[in-house]
């Protein structure tokens, strides 16, 4: 996963492009990274760590200069070289530069890169932008660059949102099945002409920027913002594509308070909650979210069933990137250091316990043993999506098959894996019921239905199940 | 404000300390310091900043040797010089090193450092914990520093609760009246042997170790521990003095999963809400927290009330220490950037918004003005507190008398100086129904009544209202 | 300017690199990189800065695994985006990974960037190491690595000293002018088999490795080392073509510690000294260094005049990169914060001063005119080198053309210009009397006499002489 | 060894300490630091580290407020706790506020430290320096600051130059011995009012602000400086007193740009090599200084002796400090990794190496093999000193008697000791005659003549010969 968002026609274009990269933090903590156009030349910055460690004053104000920027947070990964990996990637193409900033997986990666050193291109990183970037090249013997992007969308599949600044041009796109989340806001200025356009993943980043939010580019829409212009161009072929949004990003994976295709997140998430009570009756003392991203549902499981929701985790505020060795009794230290439960809300008490998903189920269980010593007498456990039975080939990090332990054991057997007294998902039903337009969603990781065929991507979700 | 930790007899008392001090960063976050001592000297090591920042692996591991430790953080105050106040203080007192941390505020610290300073005492910080070593160095004539400190504690008037590290003993205390809270417990290891005392300002930090919460040093109570044995003597004349406990702490200093004072913070401040709804009814769509602090009197205030809670404030987890100065159209960014409203849950609602306290009231203002921008139609604030009239001499930075809104204004203006539609302040009869032991409080910002009368302490807090 | 290392078949190859790297410091300060195979991939560690500055022992010790190792440092130049330019730069060029460092400037860079670009290449980087990457790439469509090489230096013309990294190979080389230097290296271990081979710019990073120098790598070399073993190729076409080597790197570059094309340039510079004092009589009290690099021609001056040396410079070695401004009064501060002349070695004296080149002589008149200030009753300066009167576009930065002194000012002119009351520069007789083989020698910024014409090269120094 | 450094009435006073500390820092690296004083309080930068490191643009614009600045510069000691010894230090006495910085050593500091702490003192350093703020404060009773300093003169016993900030005053004095040097100068300004007065350990600071030396504070002299004028008065008793110089400071520690009690230190060492080729004649084919810091006094050597000189260590101007671990085949890397010897200097010759001192010896071992690996035929010493039988009471670290080689050899066992074909040291007659007072010298070091015994003080250096 990762966060793009771009900005055009402002005086400080870099210094609102570092706030909402700010707002989309939780897009992507590994790197982050900001592009501007002066007029001139691109500038790029863009480093390892959290966006206030990557920029500083002096980086916005002497060395990012123009009116035009783009910016990409990215998700973290391993490797040490990773620093090569930073977007928005700059590459000169036919004696022109770009920026470019990418969110998604392409699922014919590893065949394009092949056939693109075939043919003697060279790769400095390991990341689809980057061959997103010579297929432009390639396809650009006449100098026509939204031509080029075009051409080149017709070669890549999968996922992917996309922003690019080449010249006085932004560019934004989302893939035919709109996979990844992009919006259009617009930040107004004192007068009619002082307006600028922000694109953003989220529309979190456009609250921070009192920006307002217009719409979204569209799946299958390719959006350039030229002097203050914008026109939108229809990537050919996607009208027969459906439309297939990550529903997981309402589930889990965007800020409550942004809209994202179109959906208000925190009511998704709300009415998933209700959803499960309607579901499940349970019968407990109290509600609790398990342990910060299952709020919200966990406030809807409450309001429907009449349970009071309790906020029984505290999060400790100042827990930084530490790396100092916890004490050898000091067992289960990381499940501990960031939440600690408050003792009188679980001692002698029937608990309820919602969380968004359940993925390896590690953490689950760890935390469920320490509600138990903690003198809890039941734990039931709620999750507001259905099992996750299949990895993500479209971006979302979420380990490979022989990992989810739903798609490794049996359900009915899960309860006692995690150590729960009683556990139960949302159905799929059930979740469409929360969402506006339940068509137009990729539920692959539910039912396997994957609307883009994996083809050997590399992506390190990829190790499909075999067979 | 600031937060103490001691722990004896254990291996790792450095890196235990370390967390210890990480449980307790919210109570300070200007500087944290560790003392130990490893049979022979006492190492320090402290510095600016969040305990993460001024501690790394090899200060554990290499510098901060020995099997005792007491640890401080230190609430943020100005002046470039701060470094000079980060505590533990250490010092030589008649050949012997002590270590000493401190929270509370002394009464009387500006005439005894002037009488100090008389008798050619000099002074190389701004902390009464240099007040309280020199106290003890002039008591120490025959090397008894039990005695030397029980003198010192003749001397001091006002709040302290002290911890104190020298050769193999470390020596806490609180003062008479028991301002400052102070808590003992026990860290067990594989064997009966192998358990190690810990203190602790509040029991969160016991949790984060997993170390088990015995019992509270006592107001007027010394605790000597030494070789694994603990002892208790009290403080002469502490018998006559009135248990008076700051009360704020259980209203929003101390963490909620926390027990202070032997009181479960999380309930009492759900028991604050509740008793605010009984109180005062309130006719609301929704009630909020206001915005993060209030989180445990809003869910009393609508378990009572009925009225359903949401959690309608986003918070950005990643925050963090920036510089970085906003663009110009980006009004009132300060209370922006680390919450956000969720839009769908203030538009065309009527809000009771429940806060743990106001001071200034500005913040609450911007706030609430922004929450009518984004479409709500009724504002009630309701507080969790009476209404703040006098400022603090014991510790806690409340501003001054003519910076608290309520102590300037008559209350009934209040609610359109806030722009609310109503307001309700929690009553001093209401807030006493919420603990075990209603008379062992002291009050004296609600009224008045200072159970140690300001002796020109020179506390920031302290321009005391004129006549 | 940059330095270049590799080392193979050694169990500590990155740390060894890391401290050859630290012994070529002078020949780039801007950034440092070092790249490791491990038997399966390529790890790269590179960032602005020093070595000192850039590697940690974590660096060092888990994430540059492996027993070879090539690495860089790169020569100051300006641009926020100078990251990406650090080296060595690492591709995968047809599912082969590999890491190159570049020493030189190519004269066709432009004209090359151009082709490629047309041909739909993408550039990262504003290197001549990324043109050759790419040629590389375009010629093993066999897989034929070292075939792939030579087939991209019939390409590229001008300057460029090679180091390569790919699996289990290493491969170095010169172009044919061998215009920058390249030597190697043997690490003796315990037993016979313990044997490293070694690459470096200079010979003085064998020094601090303790390892043995064996030969250059002679110009139109490519040099393979793979399993242990040394294998030699002749660069086709390179017969014909004259050496070239840059004398400049015996005048000022290299270290004087160093052999450099078989030269020691420590005696090349006293000859340098002595050949002047041989061309010109001077009556002086005494001759110095001006400042630091002039002090091995001014020894040899001094023992072949008989004229006194006095170190009468004092260089502050404790100065590091500080960005703080100076005092409004402290005039030139600039020239005087590194070194300050010994006032009682100048009032009153005739003085010689010998300088290694004369580039723009901004520095030169206002070190002459704080000599006059300070006493100095006359000053003549004598210069190691013949006047530069062309730029140099084998990776030398000297200015532009119009830049250097001596080529826009009559000869006759420049002692008034610079405050001087006599100013001799070696002769290029004189010069090639103090190498060993005068005919191997560029001179072209002497003379005029370009080995390889500039060909539209983007170097910055490239701005030649209009007609 | 400290350096110390003032000045009063100018705008840009910590600007200027800066750089004074700059021009001092090889008089100490450990911390450094700044005090000023901006009409109203007295603000202090102090850190670990060298000055570019300590402070920065920020700190001197922002912070360090004021036209009154000290600063101090210290040297490496050990110890994790070491930044509270960071000087200046700062405190209150008597409701003043001084900061006060040291260069020296006391030797009745323990029985001081003993005494005051029987009276009920606290130390939080283990610097000499708090013990005169003790004592002024203690000798303050009446405010007259100036008084109190020259009381706790008459209490202190050994060497001091201090420099003291009070208010609108700076103090600045040497002990009655005049054992650590302190000159004064005046910065001019554009108007004659605009000058202002400047206080340094060395003149080399003055050259740096192009500052004028004026005079040295004189022995037993005390120096106030308020309000653009300078007063001075005698420390009573210190007219009885014999000056005594550390001839140290000529020999080795000041810098050679520097004039130190009066005599150009340049000069004297180089009159030292002159005296040294005068005591015994050697047969040689090269004088080298061994390796920086006898570049001097082997100049005056070698146009004494007719030797040639040559430069044959060469310098890494880039060694920071690193603490990268060296790879296990690189042998006594220490003596390697600043300098590397000429190899075509060595080979074959009759070296004649000249050093200022030595030590423990161990390093002129290693050297000398190393030397002798290379090729050298004859390796001949000549120290521009006498041996060193004694330690230093009054500043130097010169090491304990114990370590001392030539205080626990015979002086004929020791070229076979360090592998010299022979040694010789300058005499004490021959070292007097190149000073211009040889009677205002202490030469403890050489002859045992102690001017103060050395009282239980605590230095490092102080583990005197047992009888």
């Amino acid at each position: 996963m990762c966060g793009i968002f771009g900005i055009s026609g402002h005086p400080e274009a870099a210094r609102l492009a570092y706030f909402g990269l700010y707002a989309l933090q939780h897009r992507g903590q590994e790197s982050a990274g900001i592009a501007t156009y002066d007029g001139t030349s691109i500038h790029l910055h863009a480093g390892m760590g959290l966006v206030p460690d990557v920029f500083t004053e002096q980086t916005l104000s002497n060395e990012l200069r123009g009116d035009i920027a783009i910016g990409h947070v990215r998700y973290a990964t391993t490797g040490s070289s990773a620093l090569r990996n930073a977007q928005p990637l700059v590459a000169r193409v036919r004696g022109m530069e770009i920026a470019i900033g990418h969110n998604g997986n392409l699922t014919n990666a590893a065949q394009l890169r092949k056939e693109l050193e075939d043919e003697g291109a060279i790769f400095q990183t390991t990341t689809d932008t980057e061959i997103f970037v010579h297929l432009i090249a390639r396809n650009m013997q006449n100098g026509n660059l939204e031509q080029a992007v075009l051409d080149a969308c017709a070669r890549v599949q999968g996922a992917y949102a996309l922003i690019l600044l080449s010249g006085k041009k932004i560019i934004a796109l989302r893939d035919a099945h709109g996979f990844r989340p992009l919006s259009i806001g617009i930040l107004h200025g004192d007068s009619s002409q002082d307006q600028a356009f922000v694109f953003a993943s989220e529309t979190c980043a456009f609250d921070l920027l009192e920006a307002e939010y217009i719409r979204d580019v569209n799946p299958g829409e390719m959006v350039i913002l030229e002097d203050g212009k914008m026109t939108s161009v229809k990537i050919p072929g996607s009208e027969t594509v459906p439309v297939r949004q990550c529903i997981f990003e309402l589930i889990y994976f965007a800020r409550p308070d942004s809209i994202v295709f179109g959906e208000d997140v925190y009511r998704c998430r709300k009415n998933m909650g209700m959803q499960i009570s309607r579901e499940m009756k349970t019968d407990a003392d109290l509600v609790m979210p398990f342990p910060d991203s299952g709020v919200y549902s966990a406030l809807g499981f409450s309001q429907h069933s009449g349970i009071p929701y309790e906020h029984a985790y505290i999060r400790n505020h100042y827990v930084g990137r530490t790396f100092i060795q916890p004490s050898q009794n000091m067992r289960n230290y990381g499940v501990r250091v960031k939440l600690n439960p408050v003792r009188s809300m679980i001692m002698g008490k029937r608990l309820c316990i919602v969380d968004d998903s359940i993925v390896r189920g590690t953490t689950v269980r760890t935390r469920v043993e320490k509600l138990r010593e903690l003198g809890a007498t039941e734990v039931h456990c709620r999750v507001s999506c259905p099992p996750l039975l299949n990895p993500c080939f479209y971006g979302i990090a979420l380990s490979t098959h022989k990992e989810l332990i739903a798609a490794n054991h049996p359900l009915e057997s899960l309860p006692d894996l995690l150590k729960l007294d009683s556990l139960h998902y949302l159905t799929i039903e059930g979740l469409l019921k929360t969402v506006s337009h339940p068509d137009n969603y990729c539920l692959a990781c539910f039912n396997g239905d994957y609307p883009v065929p994996c083809n050997g991507c590399d992506a390190s979700s990829c190790s499909r199940k075999s067979a």
